[in-house]
């Protein structure tokens, strides 16, 4: 039977598992990368675990969120992940030397590879005939000891491209949001969307990246693209023609799902507020007044759109109503567009030229104002990810952006006054990495932590008795951010595990903080839940936060499938009823005592209510990986233990 | 008797008053400018005098402070200001065009006018031959109505150069650093420096500007140079030679002070942290390590410094250890940057290029990591100006920092490895205005003000009889930082009066807001003082707070000079004790009655304290025009009332 490509390159990266939908597989990985804003704990995580040097081919550490540096905590982080990326033996690609996806996809990824990355958007090297998925920061930091890549293999989905796009009306960008229009947001989830047909060839390297990168929004796992002439072209236009191999789908490969798209027939598309799959054509609300454009990001931010957005900029000026910002994706790209004089055409046009880093796509900067509209080259539009609550976010291709930010209202391109050029694919690129910083051979290089960076706390294996206050009782449906809410004064603490615990459980219980850190003297706290506690976000620091107070157990009705994972990889029991009516008999205050042998038998245990002089059952339903997990205090030093043995 | 450039230009702009030291002065202004820090209120205030028009030749509104735009406020202060300048009839500079000085002295500045603008670094513009100086917002706003300027004579200080700096090694910035060395931080206090004598030929007008910027630290009025050739020469290459006409000081002026000092054995000098006057030699310090250098800014940003900047930076990266933003001062220079390749080689070297704004200069991004050492090309090092309360900033030339940035410490620009280039003035500057919006004819255009932007409230003339409660019995030395804190949870409200009440003494009592609004529906509120109420800072809305909220009187042993001017200004009527005793006898709570038709007579008041059923005499010591504003409610009634009139 004929393969796809996913199944080529996880075969000849298979450690475990049969690659059948569904099933359990363990992957060697060849590329870990981390960004700033999750990469902090990331290497944090990979420090408690103990390992002189990263255990993958490769690693690279990019700075490209936090850049605004509004006090010390940005730059501090900074050293942080320079030090700990020379320590430890990964690349550091310097602030200012751009997004990490795009930078990735210049330098690093390749074809046939795998690589994990701690970001959604990971799989923008899926342009280049890469497996690129987005996993958190524990995980990579397990990846970057030496541990199988482990998850659930998902559909393939091919998706046959054929025809040729409207150029230079019609963009990449407008191809991923036809794709969005057709299968909205939910439509990838647990997929893996394979492009092929004759249609591939229409586009170039960095137009696939688009197309990957924003297949994120489908919620697809990855999505990936043959390795073909353009992958080699690309390449070789970026000095490294030796890695390239050829990949595709044999001809009797078999996908669970095809779905047929005329590359021909796309229209420009624009995304409405406030989600990436609202999306119409253009041409449906063109002359909407608009306050803001915005071009770049990991995104749209190649050196042939940034291209294109220059000529139309040319000898004109941004309408007076709007503020246009550019941040160019990488520093190669920026350097090129300063070199042929498109960043000179940018200033003078009166674009705001932003550093080359994510910037206002993650509401880094460039908030709209109240009520705003901003049209945006971005991945992304939900409610107040601009920074601004009712600001009205679009996202449209960079073409779209360019002419709306001239006339100061929403432009068909192919109505547009302006003369469209199309631009061309480099044929060589700029290669300087003098901002990336090779690994060092030195190991005795010291990380340096500013007084926002603490060392991740690792806890203790299993007690065989837990006896501890419950210390909060709560009903159904709370959700991780109950649990640790987000927002612009928690954010900051994200590496500050001991800081950030102190909001922990804040909007529900102001005292929380203080009684935890009371009742960890005298064995811990419990916390007693409804049904689907934990659900939301997948933040993982809903999970340490409450380990860090010492909390041992969570005893609930249900539990949300990810929170229930993150409580168990940082040793936390989660528990359930035996009969979901005892969740009555308990009060906040109780103190309660659990003989936790179960675990390695039939998972029943017997909850003894010390106060109330009751006992009543409860279950754990973890399987064999779970169980050690907890017996060992949580991933971390599950895996300490892997690799250090 | 001869006459000094200062005396010429002012008697052509003299309205009332004797140019002779220590007097009160009246004069007519050619041009006010604001930035958006201080400008929203400023435009406020004209708004609320209630003009059609500004009455000055030349208004121009800039935005260049708050430009990270990390929520609305920003945007929508800039759409405010924007709608502003268009209703009233001021140019308006669009984010990304520039900093004010440098805009300003590029596009406007031209010899022996009168130019207010409301920040303290205007005096640049004396880089021009022109009287600049900086003013509070409801200064500029009076003068836009059409008022004369008013302000004591100060001291007018010759400083005499000559000889020739050691270029490219020694540069403007070593000029007044040693100026700022001689004379300290204090210097210049009550003076007005004019630069005269052989030397000044060999300064450019921007080099010029260098050194009447940073005069503003030596704690000047202002600065002031020449018009000669060079001055010729800088208009003509902006395209403004109709601009320029000759102005130099008679052989036989008189100063009260004249100062020498030889150009040629001038060395690199560099501010030590945290004080501009705190100067070294750079060699005394060389071999610093440094993790962080800026670079332009108000004071260092002119095509010159800059591309000496690219030149050093060429081919080479900077220091692994080193952050170095770039922060071109206007389009104008970053234009021709970009035209001529030097853009990219600062992108090549690495060199963050941050917008043409002021950026990490006021902490407004690229604060520094804990305790790091910055370097910069700005003209202020207070401590944790930066962002960084514990960060090391040192301030030297662009040379300086440009040869640090690339060596990781700090380097002697004579004992350099890398070759120093003297680079010339462009004859021809790039004059491209179109991010200046030029005043509009159309008087129906709309002031958008966003929700964060509330109209200034105005007093109602004196009462005959204030009765109010005592809301605070302070003690002595009570500072403006104590009747409204600054920092950032507050400095976003500052277009938000009856937001930022909310902080009125919050520091002191938590209650202090909620109980003044209560009073001010009984008649408002009264504030007791001891010795030198309202020292420090001179912000303006430690007074427009109170009165916002009620306060009536400040009754203290003693009032700081500026605090007691902006009370008078808002309305709040500034009142002594007869008896430094009868402080005592007054208790928090106390109703105090107050007959106030006394201010047309003596000035001495009695004030019943009916809860004490006591009485105590108090007296003000306004002069005649304090007697008005106090009577009529502050400066912006009086204003309105004359020019409406």
């Amino acid at each position: 039977m004929g393969k796809n490509i996913v199944e080529k390159i996880m075969e000849a990266h298979l450690v475990s598992g049969d690659l059948k939908e569904g099933s359990l597989v363990s992957l060697r990985v060849d590329q870990v990368y981390t960004q700033d804003a999750t990469g902090t704990m990331a290497w944090l995580e990979f420090e408690a675990i103990g390992l002189d040097r990263v255990r993958v081919p490769l690693a690279v550490s990019y700075v490209d969120h936090n850049m605004l540096q509004s006090n010390f905590m940005n730059a501090d982080d900074h050293l942080f992940l320079r030090t700990a990326a020379a320590r430890f033996g990964a690349y550091f690609s310097r602030p200012g030397n751009g997004i990490c996806h795009q930078v990735h996809l210049e330098r690093f990824a390749a074809p046939g590879l795998i690589a994990l990355g701690t970001d959604s958007h990971t799989p923008t090297g899926g342009g280049m005939g890469m497996i690129a998925i987005g996993v958190g920061g524990l995980e990579a930091a397990s990846v970057m000891a030496g541990m199988p890549f482990e998850f659930t293999m998902p559909k393939i989905v091919r998706i046959n491209l054929f025809g040729k796009l409207r150029r230079p009306y019609v963009t990449a960008m407008d191809v991923i949001l036809t794709l969005l229009k057709m299968l909205s947001v939910k439509g990838g989830v647990g997929k893996i969307f394979e492009y092929g047909g004759t249609g591939v060839k229409d586009l170039s390297v960095t137009e696939r990246a688009t197309i990957t990168n924003m297949g994120a929004e489908l919620g697809a796992t990855t999505s990936i693209f043959p390795s073909d002439e353009n992958t080699l072209r690309f390449l070789k236009a970026q000095g490294r023609r030796h890695q390239w191999i050829p990949l595709e789908a044999d001809e009797d490969a078999e996908y669970s799902e095809i779905i047929e798209l005329d590359l021909s027939e796309i229209e420009p598309m624009i995304a409405q507020p406030h989600s990436p799959d609202n999306v119409v054509p253009v041409r449906n609300i063109k002359g909407t007044k608009v306050h803001q454009v915005c071009i770049g990001s990991c995104t749209n931010s190649s050196y042939k759109m940034m291209k294109t957005v220059a000529s139309i900029l040319k000898g004109r000026t941004v309408h007076e109503d709007v503020t246009l910002f550019i941040n160019p994706g990488s520093k190669q790209v920026y350097e090129m567009l300063a070199h042929n004089g498109d960043i000179e055409t940018m200033i003078r046009a009166g674009a705001r030229i932003l550093e080359s880093a994510c910037g206002p796509c993650i509401g880094m900067g460039g908030a709209p104002g109240s009520g705003q509209v901003s049209v945006r080259s971005y991945n992304r539009n939900f409610k107040g990810r601009s920074g601004t609550k009712d600001a009205l976010v679009y996202l449209a291709s960079p073409v779209v952006c360019a002419l709306t930010a001239i006339k100061g209202e929403i432009v068909d391109p192919f109505e547009a006054e302006i003369p469209l050029e199309e631009v061309n694919e480099p044929e060589v690129f700029s290669v300087n990495d003098n901002m990336l910083i090779t690994p060092k051979k030195d190991r005795n290089i010291k990380i340096i932590k500013g007084p926002n960076i603490k060392e991740v706390p690792v806890k203790e294996p299993l007690e065989e008795t837990i006896q501890a206050e419950v210390l909060l009782k709560l009903g159904d449906n709370i959700t991780t951010d109950d649990i640790l809410p987000a927002g612009s004064q928690v954010l900051p603490y994200r590496s500050n595990i001991p800081e950030i615990s102190k909001f922990t459980f804040k909007n529900i219980d102001e005292s929380f903080y203080s009684r935890a850190m009371e009742a960890k003297t005298k064995g811990g706290g419990i916390i007693v839940g409804g049904e689907n506690y934990g659900q939301g976000s997948s933040r993982e620091h809903a999970a340490i936060a409450p380990m860090y107070l010492g909390i041992k157990a969570v005893i609930a009705k249900s539990f949300a499938r990810i929170h229930r994972a993150n409580l168990i990889n940082f040793g936390i029991l989660p528990l359930l009823f035996s009969n979901p009516e005892d969740y009555e008999s308990i009060e906040k205050g109780d103190i309660l005592k659990i003989e936790t042998q179960a675990i390695k038998n039939d998972q029943r245990y017997t909850v003894v209510n010390l106060t109330k002089n009751k006992s009543f059952d409860v279950y754990s339903n973890l399987n064999a990986k779970e169980k050690e997990l907890i017996l060992i205090g949580g991933l971390l030093p599950y895996v300490r233990n892997k690799v250090l043995s």
